[in-house]
């Protein structure tokens, strides 16, 4: 306990230095370096718990602070101090979301919050069906698992080989899970038709009816509500009127922006996404739920079971004493499922939808600011002039962003990521997730870029 | 901070509660009172910081103690004070393993420890390659996926249409999770052959052989090391002549049993896994590291990442200032990836590997006790005369196990686990991976269970 104890304090240092904006967000150092700063190597014989307590010391050393103020590099940014103390019962809890004999609480929590969310997303009554699931990707596989085994359900017992050749259809612009997807459930990635988005990166309607008429089964449509690199809302009602005509499964990838759903001033960019079959929806986005929390929403009540699951005996006994339906494992692809749940939940009794919904609120304030700063602003250019998220550019050569970015993580001052798109070189995508920036922070964000590239 | 600590306090004494064997394993209700007993729905309206606590408070009131003594239901149980804290340092440093960039410490410590494992197996100076994954049935999934991969590898773009039918091979008793993978990965669930096992639940090899000859496309065969309810080990030396003599991927699972690789006394039992092409092994059964911690280890280096990389540009950015192959995202099917390394490292550190190596031979002398003291005890049957691990069933009617496990719940003295098995009725299936269990734990179970089903 004394142990535990001391270990908390090395925690609770470390967060009260990662929210101060004087510490650095990174100590960077290239790998082999690092390899040589500590011996990380694993030993036959123990160590002493002062040992133990200095390599917590020294991984936290090195660590990404991604509570930090200024970290803007990924999606998932910031540190809740509710959402982590959740996640502190969870890893004492210790236990596995397969049965209610074994995780009674969570697995009712999970019932309860999926219900919400199936609420909020407009389903009658918060109907449907629902996992948590380790994360974005793994979530829009299970809707493409679904919607093949709801054209083909022979397709469990029978493969691949039982059916005619599918085809799913995402814009340009979605997220590479997809495909990634795809490629696993033996669908193949040439069977995932790309749709052409539009300058602001929102899937082009007329090109999904189009290319669907070209022939095989279509079977998957994942439109996107929040993509990754532009923060584009594909047209989710158009989208769904052709989903309907064609009987297609009609998903929507919200893994970003899945949680706007919680503002009432925003939600209406993913309006029809009541008519999706199935919605994919990371609390540990931009509602910064510690990593992971990726939930995946079904409007069809028991198709999920039926479609994975194999009646384990020793798991799945059915004549255990409570009523089975809180059994949920078997319509999980895991046997063993981590805790997910908690940390959300907890979370939301802390702000309430209120709170989680002046988060999100604010977090777009920011990024119109941003967007206002930088538009008119010498030395950028704006790659699209969206409504949604935008992103700087600095100046028009391609190696420009990566030596900024490598100067940032040296001085450790920001972080903030880049990336090529089509024949746009590379730019500067600006996500703003982290509940602990402030104008400030985009004020010191546009000149730190400045006076890192001055010499470019 | 201030709530921080508040909550710490709490879990240090829901922690001594634990170990206490005084305190119920469980305090159980059915799940129509459990929510009714606390207000668990989500509200509007925050709540105060108090009420917060209440509501931990009341997660752990019906929690289940898995960290207690007396508690033996899964095949992971216990509660190590390290891994916990590595646990509370990873929740801290909310991270993402998917980049060097953002999770430079773990990236590390993960290629540090995969290639400890590879040398454990046997592989040349721990050569290969491998992914901590959400679980034992995800690293079965990509090991038939790789499988997959190596031997069509046009799958990826084309599909399963585009490749013969093909079969894998597992026992009779091996975990539902290859049948889950093969449904999931487009190949069927009839395309997995169940091979025949002897009375002791090892694969039969002649069996093996005879089907796979039988026809269509051999790719993939799971030899299971320490099966789900017999704890049985396949015969991996006969397996492997037979896979490579047909040319067939050899996975191990060893989700269970890999852990005994640590053991100097036991790891016979697994003598001919330096063969396999991959193998399955999770830390967070008999090595008790918190959930979830399951790592998949592949001999062939570069199979991973060609299997399923889609090169997204806006993470795996080519012109990075570091050595781009600590960027491990892009080889896992997950985008975003839970850090499940560091309560590993850190166990592993504070143990050493004799450390990990006294704690097994201990939950097999516990088996050995256990098995020593039933076998012709009154009203106990054993179920098989297996060396490794067994089960008492108790009298020959098939509600007699469900009752007294109603009743173990009830009273939450202790938890064991119960199943059929082929044309066996239910039986106790007895685990023991709880490094606080002790020979009168041992003691107690068996007086428990005869208490319980005294009238029966």
């Amino acid at each position: 306990m004394t142990f535990l104890q001391e270990v908390v304090d090395i925690l609770l240092a470390y967060i009260v230095e990662s929210f101060d904006r004087e510490t650095k967000v990174i100590d960077f150092h290239y790998p082999n370096e690092l390899l040589q700063l500590n011996n990380w190597e694993l030993q036959h014989e123990p160590a002493t718990l002062d040992d133990i307590l200095i390599s917590c010391r020294a991984t936290l050393k090195y660590a990404i602070k991604t509570a930090h103020p200024r970290y803007f590099n990924q999606l998932s940014t910031g540190l809740d101090m509710v959402g982590l103390a959740a996640d502190w019962l969870t890893s004492t809890a210790n236990t596995n979301m397969f049965t209610y004999e074994v995780a009674p609480v969570f697995v009712l929590l999970e019932y309860v919050t999926l219900k919400k969310m199936r609420e909020i997303i407009g389903w009658p009554e918060g109907r449907g069906d629902g996992i948590f699931s380790p994360g974005g990707a793994i979530s829009n596989m299970y809707a493409m698992l679904l919607a093949r085994f709801k054209m083909f359900p022979e397709v469990k017992e029978k493969g691949m080989s039982s059916v005619p050749r599918l085809v799913a259809f995402t814009s340009e612009h979605s997220h590479f899970s997809i495909k990634k997807g795809a490629a696993a459930l033996g669908i193949g990635t040439e069977s995932v038709i790309c749709i052409k988005a539009d300058e602001c990166g929102k899937m082009i309607p007329a090109d999904l009816e189009r290319r669907i008429l070209e022939g095989f089964v279509p079977f998957f449509v994942s439109a996107t509500a929040g993509t990754t690199v532009y923060g584009a809302f594909d047209p989710l009602i158009a989208i769904s009127d052709i989903c309907k005509k064609y009987n297609i499964w009609m998903h929507v990838d919200g893994a970003w922006g899945g949680s706007l759903l919680m503002s009432r001033r925003h939600r209406w960019k993913l309006d029809g996404v009541e008519r999706a079959n199935s919605v994919t929806w990371n609390p540990h986005k931009m509602m910064s739920v510690p990593l992971q929390c990726s939930a995946l929403l079904v409007r069809e009540e028991g198709l999920m079971q039926n479609c994975n699951q194999m009646h384990a005996c020793y798991l799945f006994q059915q004549d255990k004493q409570y009523d089975l339906s809180y059994d949920t494992g078997d319509k999980a692809l895991q046997c063993g499922r981590h805790v997910d749940i908690f940390k959300l939940w907890l979370m939301w009794r802390a702000k309430g939808t209120i709170g989680f919904e002046a988060q999100i609120d604010r977090c777009l304030e920011l990024s119109e600011y941003l967007y206002n700063k930088i538009k008119d602003r010498d030395g950028y250019e704006m790659v699209f002039d969206g409504k949604v998220r935008w992103r700087p550019s600095f100046r028009g050569w391609s190696g420009v962003a990566p030596v900024i970015k490598a100067r940032m993580m040296e001085y450790g001052t920001t972080m903030v990521s880049y990336q090529p798109q089509g024949d746009k070189v590379n730019f500067f995508r600006m996500v703003i997730s982290n509940p602990a920036a402030t104008f400030e922070d985009i004020d010191f964000l546009i000149e730190e870029i400045e006076r890192l590239g001055h010499d470019l």
